[in-house]
């Protein structure tokens, strides 16, 4: 796809740009590994997730990550398409887990087929992911990705019991995002340097590159469940106050409460006795204290560190992207 | 644990004797590495499970393999622990799928806690035992395994939509079969040979004989639904019938239905239109048509084939063993 102005635009669509002939190979790879002889049902669900469109960010990440380091060998792609299967295995299951109807502005595979399906394929792609990620023979990858597997299966499930708790505090909420985000962002940079056989340095960057970006894309995620539209985030607004999720926003402003504010989120959120006009109630303190703002400042200087981490790198047409990608990130709540 | 007469002992119990120290050590890492620094959740839901008593016949036979092939070094353990963990995440998301709430005579984790705990920490022991499997560093072992697991899911998959469905032959349950149960026994035995620098003969000897063991003991697992008695086997007679699901002693019974029993099929497990008595009736057809005894006698064959497979194999104790456990699996329907 060419651009005519490609300056101009999104960096995310300049990558795909870039990246086009490298993530035609990952489509194809994705296809052709989410098939199944016996049991028809595993691609018609894969297919109604992985065709949705979603941006492919992560298999981006891996491509650009391998590419900037000189990478010309046959497996990034197969990192590729393994950090997306792992990203739908954990789609799936996330659906199944928050009783979601919605997902990318389609009824979810937990509505469509029914919640055994969206679980049982989501087994399938992880297993799948595991086949993949042994192809390339390195043993290095293999650990970072079963790792950051782990983490985000750690991540969800602190999520889980975080859940309803206000004392659930910005040290734990950057735990849940590292895990449940972030993982697979800085596995997906950290994988794409070392099947290119970057120093260590390089790796490293990488590394910190992704952790940073997906905790800046996580907090965003977050603070637009409170500022966005839901024509362009696919979300109603408040979900997560009626879902009653500790999230950046909320658990600032339960920092800043007062007593009858404390017994306030008492109610809504740990006990779930929500009314009518709490969740404009809910954003009345968040303004009163300054936590939307407070919360766009962290995303802020998560994307800076971000680019702080990139920055030694040599000068390449991708590191420019990868650093406009970050400010774009942040840039949708800006 | 000495035995006053071993050879009076149950085969499964004769083979934790024997492998009393290697289980052992399976049990210091399984315990080692279902912790999590972060979400105490999940040692939680995972011990309540793996602390039940099952028989943790699968590690059991990764064990055996190895040291009937003469291994000593550390990693049988680790591949004991791998087959372990895959074991229970499938136990902890069959129960979500099949909304169980009895397992091993207890409640289940689904039921303790709920779906969204059972669901994600089946996720990070899937995504654990990945990180155990690559620790052997073996190629040939990671694809077996990951091979496994991909096939245990698609298996389950394949159940879910044969299930309520009159067409499901004896083509498709032994796929099921090979798949939900038999791609692990399977996989347990050959990465035992693997591990070992066993020579292929001898690994494929392995793997047909847990290939050949796994359907028998799932074959006789399905005829103990309708044969057992609640208080042995931990299930209800007649569970399967309920749940509509199509196993072998009810697919043999369906090929050799009349027009009236096939009406009473499509009522029953089709449309899921039961009544009191239907059970009764159901039974009374697969005695009618000697399926129940034909079914027995499918798994008898497939013990046979197992200890045929084996027979190639030079003497060892633990040959003896093994030969005795398929003979003992089937023994509970004889």
């Amino acid at each position: 796809m060419l651009m005519k102005n490609a300056t101009q635009a999104k960096p995310h669509d300049r990558l795909a740009a870039y990246l086009e002939s490298d993530m035609a190979e990952v489509g194809t790879l994705i296809r052709a590994r989410m098939a199944s002889e016996h049991a028809p049902r595993i691609p018609e669900v894969t297919a109604h997730l992985v065709e949705a469109g979603g941006k492919r960010l992560r298999p981006m990440l891996v491509l650009a990550a391998a590419r900037m380091c000189g990478y010309d060998g046959p497996y990034h792609v197969h990192l590729a398409a393994t950090v997306e299967f792992i990203h739908t295995a954990t789609l799936l299951h996330d659906d199944v887990v928050d009783e979601s109807q919605q997902r990318r502005g389609r009824p979810t595979a937990n509505l469509l087929w029914d919640n055994q399906s969206s679980v049982l394929v989501g087994d399938y792609l992880f297993a799948r992911s595991f086949q993949l990620m042994t192809e390339p023979g390195s043993m290095r990858v293999m650990k970072i990705l079963s790792n950051s597997a782990a983490t985000i299966a750690e991540g969800e499930v602190l999520q889980l019991t975080a859940a309803q708790n206000l004392k659930t505090d910005e040290g734990i909420y950057l735990q849940v995002v590292r895990g449940k985000t972030a993982a697979l962002f800085s596995a997906a940079t950290e994988v794409g340097g070392v099947i290119a056989g970057a120093e260590d340095a390089t790796v490293k960057a990488l590394f910190d590159y992704g952790d940073a970006l997906g905790i800046a894309f996580q907090i965003v995620d977050d603070l637009l469940d409170y500022q966005g539209q839901a024509d362009t985030t696919g979300k109603n607004v408040g979900d997560d106050f009626r879902e009653r999720k500790l999230t950046l926003p909320l658990i600032k402003a339960v920092a800043k409460a007062d007593a009858e504010e404390r017994a306030f989120w008492e109610r809504t959120i740990e006990k779930g006795r929500q009314e009518d006009g709490d969740l404009e109630q809910a954003m009345a303190l968040m303004v009163k204290h300054g936590t939307l703002e407070a919360t766009k400042a962290d995303a802020l200087g998560w994307a800076q560190k971000a680019n702080a981490a990139l920055a030694p790198l040599p000068d390449h047409d991708l590191k420019t992207m990868l650093l406009d990608l970050s400010d774009y990130v942040v840039s949708r709540v800006s």
